[in-house]
Formats: structure tokens, C-alpha cells, sequence
């Protein structure tokens, strides 16, 4: 059966680093077999629990099937003022909502920023909110893409091809991880 | 010259606890001969770079606006998946864009929860997130409500007497740093 | 073959709570067949390079080794000021060291505190650290002991029944994680 | 009445790259005509609670008189797998027990490490922590020292001119803001 992940950017911005990112890594999917889902959150309003109570959203709900329906998930997210940018984490928060979709899965976690601490402090502070999400975070290895205006040429590939490589062996140990845990149950 | 804060609650619902517990940090202010302003929220959208590069949203400007011209700001934060809710986030996300309205802000924090641990990890969380944005943040008194759905009484004030005090303590310190900071100045 | 689990509490207290825990846990593995070891860390020094140059202490190494050994590894920790004691933080820093023998290890972490919030913060604070080490740590179930001065019985038994499942339940998890890892590989 | 200024590295080491930052930041203060003292950390032993009950060890008595005497307080930490080292937690933990003699300090943090990420991890875990001692953490300026090893000249000064600047930045306006506030009370 082919293993399925999903993957989303915790940003909005059209030319966004991290939507470059998660398609390095997208990629790096595919090259294994394994199927690759970009979820599109641009249209995942703030999380409103008066909203919630009426019904999830057309896009959260998209975004919540898609997660549901993977084996594992990876998160690009950027760094804002320390911590994972709001896109990242509202899309969280309205995953963990009844029922939670992450439970379970095994999620990869990557970043990149365009200053030179290559989004370090988010992925340090997203792992106790992936953590209340049930989900098994993947420790290493870590992707950490910094000065991203240079990061990428113009086909979107990584320059570097140490960091290209980093993003290839997160990719093969998650869908390592996943195959391991479908196999051993 | 009569001093001024402003404050916001981290949550879009419309019966948010942390909602009526800003309304009684603003008492306690009002109560102090000191003008308090409730920032809404509500029109705020998630931060889009995209959206910045064409101007600030009405909402977001208004926000803006309302921060720089306070002497001191109260940020009253759910917490939601171990870090702070992202309206709380997203707010000090789009304040901090250039020019960061949150220089040289003297900034109390509290938060309110449905259960029992009284956003204590969001409280600690947002810490290095309002460190970024250069406010300078009291450490002390704490306020936090758990179990909110039974805190407030009919008339929004706080049932038990050791917590309403220490809203009002942490109001008063505020007010004191400001006072202090403006006359050493 | 025999699995093998060691734990440690991070509290150096002869009537440590989280010593208590870790045999709770302790019992609960043995109870499954597992072998359980408890890590003494006593005579473990704060880190200091200089002294790791002329060879790991005599503690360390026995730390160390006992850690490379196992399958698995249950950290126990106090919250001390919001974060991790620095017993807990000192034998993970030790551990660390190159080589580091935390890498590829699946982590099951608890924590009892005398007050009401159940170390959560502490349990927050160690996510990032362990991920640093390179080791797997489970998201759920958290068990989280406050009130730890009146939790424990005579017999050292956690007094609550959903807490001592909630025990059970980490270390079967555990165990299972391991098993699975084990067989997948 | 002349200002008093106190501060500690948070390494044993002999060649300890936060203690020759904490060197540049002595002889700033005393430019500005502040008494500075180096607290020296290395007979301070792990926290134990059974040894507290005995009485403060010798090493930890001097330490807790100097932060009780000083008027503010520099932390000079290096960052061990994502957090703060344990010989800065431990001098906090310590300092904070009853009575907790960071009550009421004004404290600047920096950071100096060996690699490219200059302590902003350790920065922001510190935050919390020295909130919940009742101290009030400048925010910025922010003094992170990477590639630590190549960083100061023989004569134990700062290569980078920026950098200098930072620490002189910082140890101003720490001294500036404890003027404030005694002026201010």
C-alpha cells in the first residue's frame, strides 16, 4: 500500500520560503514512492470557537480530512518573533479539535528563515504544541534554512547541497518511522 | 497628564473568559484614575506578508495605533495546545511590523482556562514571544484563573477574592512601572 | 530477548516525589516483563568541560552506560522555576556528550510537583531538550502528579487510580513503541 | 550612592567564553562609574533540598548575598542542548529559595557559544524562568555571541565593534533603568 503524507506551510505568502521548502521536500516524497499532499491554507480563518460551534469551515475541514487520512505529516514553519508564525499554529489548533486528527501520526518539522538563526526558536517551541497534539515528532534530522532569500535558485531547489541532503534524510526517516510502526503493529 | 492603557484579550468568542477578565483588570484601572481601551480583534486577519507590502488592514492599523499612543498595555491570552492562543500571536505579530509599536511597552500578562493548569505554559511561553517585540514584561503578580467556566459571577467579576485581588495588584504595578519609568525619565 | 528500560528522577531528596514515580513506572515495566534500572545520579557532578577533557566521573560514565544499554528511558522530573531541576537537565547535558547515548532512544518522561500544576511547564520545557539529543520522545499519555505530598500511600503507591493507569499506561506504551521499533527494523 | 551591579557565567569551565563576555560587560559598568563583582559559581553544588534543610552551603550564601545587595544583576549563560546551562539554572534555582533574593532585580541576560546560533535558544528559555523569580528582564538590547571561539582578542576584548557596542548598549540601559526606578520610587 503507498504511504501517504501531507504536508503544509505556515504561510501565506505567495513566495514564501517555507511553501519552497515543503516542496524540496515534496519532492524527496515522490523520489521514494511515496504519495505527497500540499494542504492550502490559505483560506483557514483564526480559530473561533463560536465558529467551530456552527461547523468547521469549508478549509479547515479540508485541511482536517487531510490530515486524518495521512500517514504522517510535515510542517515547514517560519519563525516569527521567536516562536512558529500563526499560520503554523492555527492550523494546529484547528486539527487538535474534536476529533483530533493528529493523533497518532509521526511529524517531520523543518524551517526557514530569512535572517541567520534559521528559525531555531520555532522549532524549539513547536514541539510541546505537537506534543499536546499526540503527535510523535521526529528529532532529527534537523532542517534548518537560513538566509532563504539565497536558499533556493530559481528552479526552487536548494542551493546547498548539505542542506538538500538534511532534507532528504528527514523525508526517508519519516517515511522510515512510518513504515517501521505500520509494520511492527 | 493621565496615564493610558490599553488591552486585549487573546480569544475571538464572544463569551471569551479571557474577555471578562481583561473588563475586570480594566476596572481596577478605571479605579485608579487610569483610562483603559479594549483593542477588538475581531477584523484582524492572520499576517500575510503579501497583505503588509500593500498596506496594514483597518483593524490591524487601528490596533497599531491604539498600542503606540499607550503608556502600558494588558494582554489577557487563552492557551490553547501548551502556547498562547494565535489571536494573542497574530496581534503582537502584525504590531511588531516595522515600526514595531511595542518598543519601550511596559506589559502585564494574565490568562483564564477552562481547566485546571490556568494557562500557565502560554503564560511562559509568551514571555520570549513579547521579549522579541522589546516590551518590558512585570514578572509578577500572576494571574491566572482556572476553571473559568465557574469563575466569573452574573455580573463579570471574579467569584474568588485572592484572585481578584491579584488582578488587582498586577494593574497597580503596571501603573506604578509606568509612573516610575516617566518620572525617572 | 529481554527488553531493557532505565529512568531517572531529576531530584537529588532522599523522599524525592519523583523517585516514588520512577518506581511506580519501575513496577508497572516489571509487571510487564520488562527490566527496569534506576539510575543513581547522586554522584554526578555539574557538567564542566575541563573535567569531561581529563574522562567522564566515575557517575557519569556509569550513567552513561546504563543509558547506551537500554531500549528505552523513563526521565522523571521536577519542576523547579518553570523549567526542569537541574539534576533532571545535568544528566541529559552529560549524557550528551559525544558520543551522545540518547541518540535513537524512545523517551517516556513524568513528573510529580508539591504544588498544582503538576510540572507542566517542566514537561513542556524538556521537549526541546530531548529532541536535541536525538531522542524519540512520547507525546502521550502525560502523567502529571500535583499535590505529590498527599499522592503517594505508605507503600509508595499512587493513591489515585486514573493517575496509576495513567502510569500503566505510559509504560506499556513504551514498551510497545519499542517492540515496535525493534520488530519494524 | 554608587550603583552595584552583580553577575555570573554559567560555566565551570576555566576558559569559559561567557566569562570573558562577562569581563567586557564588568568593565562597561565600571566605565560608567558601577561597582561590578563577579559571583564565582564553582562551589556551588546541584541543587538538593535535603542540603537546604541543613543550611545554605558556604558557595551558595556568598551567592545569594551578593544578588541580595546588588541592584541588578548580569546573566552571562551558554546554551547546552536547547536550553540554558545547568550551573546558570542551578545558581537561579538556588538564589530563589526562601527569600528569593531576585526579588525585585533588574537583570540583563546575554550569551555567548561555540557555534552559529550565539545562546538565542537558552535566550528565550531564560525568560520564563527568571520570571518566576520576581526579577524584571530587560528585553533588548540582546548580546548573542556566536563562533565564541574566535570572538575575543587575546587581551579578552570583542573583535566585532557591533557586538562591543551591544554589551555597552546593554549594561547602559541596565544601569539606566535601576536609576529609573530608584529615582522613580
Amino acid at each position: 500500500m503507498t504511504l501517504k503524507i501531507v504536508g503544509f506551510a505556515g504561510s501565506l505568502r505567495t513566495a514564501s520560503y517555507n511553501k519552497k521548502l515543503l516542496r524540496v521536500a515534496a519532492a524527496k516524497a515522490n523520489a521514494l514512492g511515496v504519495a505527497f499532499e500540499e494542504i492550502d491554507l490559505s483560506g483557514v480563518p483564526l480559530y473561533n470557537e463560536d465558529v467551530e460551534r456552527v461547523g468547521f469551515p469549508v478549509a479547515v475541514q479540508k485541511m482536517r480530512e487531510a490530515i486524518a487520512a495521512a500517514d504522517g505529516v510535515i510542517v515547514a514553519t517560519p519563525e516569527y518573533n521567536y516562536s512558529v508564525s500563526c499560520v503554523t499554529k492555527n492550523a494546529i489548533d484547528w486539527a487538535s479539535r474534536n476529533p483530533n486528527v493528529f493523533t497518532g501520526k509521526t511529524v517531520a518539522i523543518m524551517g526557514a528563515s530569512a535572517g541567520g538563526f534559521a528559525t531555531v526558536r520555532a522549532q524549539a517551541a513547536i514541539r510541546p504544541i505537537l506534543a499536546s497534539v499526540d503527535a510523535l515528532v521526529l528529532p532529527t534530522p534537523e532542517v534548518r534554512v537560513s538566509k532563504a532569500g539565497d536558499a533556493f535558485d530559481a528552479d526552487g531547489a536548494l542551493k546547498d547541497a548539505a542542506l538538500d541532503g538534511a532534507v532528504g534524510k528527514l523525508v526517508a526517516r519519516l517515511v522510515s518511522e512510518i513504515q517501521i510502526r505500520k509494520a511492527g503493529k
